[in-house]
């Protein structure tokens, strides 16, 4: 490809190095960006590089924040003894907007992956067990995905706790609401009928 | 959307800007360079401000460019007599690609467009006239897209070049090499059959 100039080329090659954005859209990308005003593009540059610089990671939870102890971990009206163990960022937000959980997060940065060459140690494991082995937290809910790294890093966590003075729980799985069951498939549908929920008559 | 961070929600609202990118992908677009070192992402933010601050286009055919005028009008061993007019650097390099074309080229920036606010004024359409009223150019190529835009931009450029001493023509249309008749849409078809082309015995 002859891009007529270097500076649209570095730029083009630079946005696609972004996951998902091949070489036809990073052109795209890059000529809306020389079409917006100069201060437009400055901001957008700017918001990047200091988020990059400037992001921390929660001492306590991991989770990305503005501070050392991230809004949740130093919310009092939280409750600290239950903790939620997620992938990432991602599932803390999805989760704070159900606005049905009241407990803290250990979000672990990933998921054992050895296809991805994520082994226990790349992830924030040990700062979990500290915490169950101090007494900190009384139960910890998992809500990894349902993959076989998932599923891998569900069991090394809950060998790695299974001596500890901690209860452990798994998030619900089964139909989700609105679904129809005849579209269900199988495990899903075996699942929630084999966890099924006693009726509480009013 | 509640983002724990206002560093990671303010560069997630820059990337949801642009265009095709909606929040989630803008999300894990910022997770993503979190990820990358500082280097990288100081890399890929200054490429982004250094184009849009230095690029330039091009004096003679207002094509992208790095300097006054571009590597294609500053050639002398290009056809400077023929212009083929273009929307935008996209299809000049697409032209380019072809290594069939050894004229010059009219970047139009754009296409007539009333419904997005674009009039022919918005475009280098005089420079075009001018040009061409000069007696700079012998032949006008039109490579506009096959819309009621591109249609329209095509009607008024002929309009505005009909008394001047250029030759107008446009690129050909019919079927692409490799697609088979039975599918191609009507329209083309039938061009294809009105614009045949002799055949040239050896």
């Amino acid at each position: 490809m002859n891009y007529s100039s270097k500076l649209l080329e570095n730029a083009v090659n630079e946005l696609a190095r972004l996951p998902g954005i091949g070489r036809k859209t990073a052109l795209r990308l890059a000529l809306h960006l020389i079409r917006q005003d100069a201060q437009h593009v400055e901001s957008f540059s700017q918001a990047i590089l200091v988020m990059r610089n400037d992001i921390k990671r929660c001492k306590i939870c991991h989770n990305i924040s503005d501070n050392d102890i991230c809004d949740i971990c130093s919310n009092h009206k939280r409750d600290h003894a239950i903790a939620c163990v997620v992938q990432d960022i991602r599932d803390v937000m999805a989760i704070e907007n159900t606005g049905q959980y009241n407990g803290v997060y250990h979000v672990l940065g990933g998921i054992i992956s050895p296809m991805d060459g994520i082994g226990p140690e790349d992830l924030a494991i040990d700062s979990l067990i500290l915490k169950a082995a101090e007494g900190q937290i009384k139960e910890i809910i998992f809500a990894l995905p349902t993959t076989i790294e998932g599923d891998t890093t569900n069991y090394y966590l809950s060998k790695r706790l299974a001596e500890l003075p901690v209860l452990l729980s798994t998030i619900a799985r089964g139909i989700a609401i609105g679904d129809d069951i005849e579209f269900a498939d199988e495990i899903t549908l075996g699942r929630s009928i084999v966890n099924r929920i006693p009726f509480i008559s009013k």
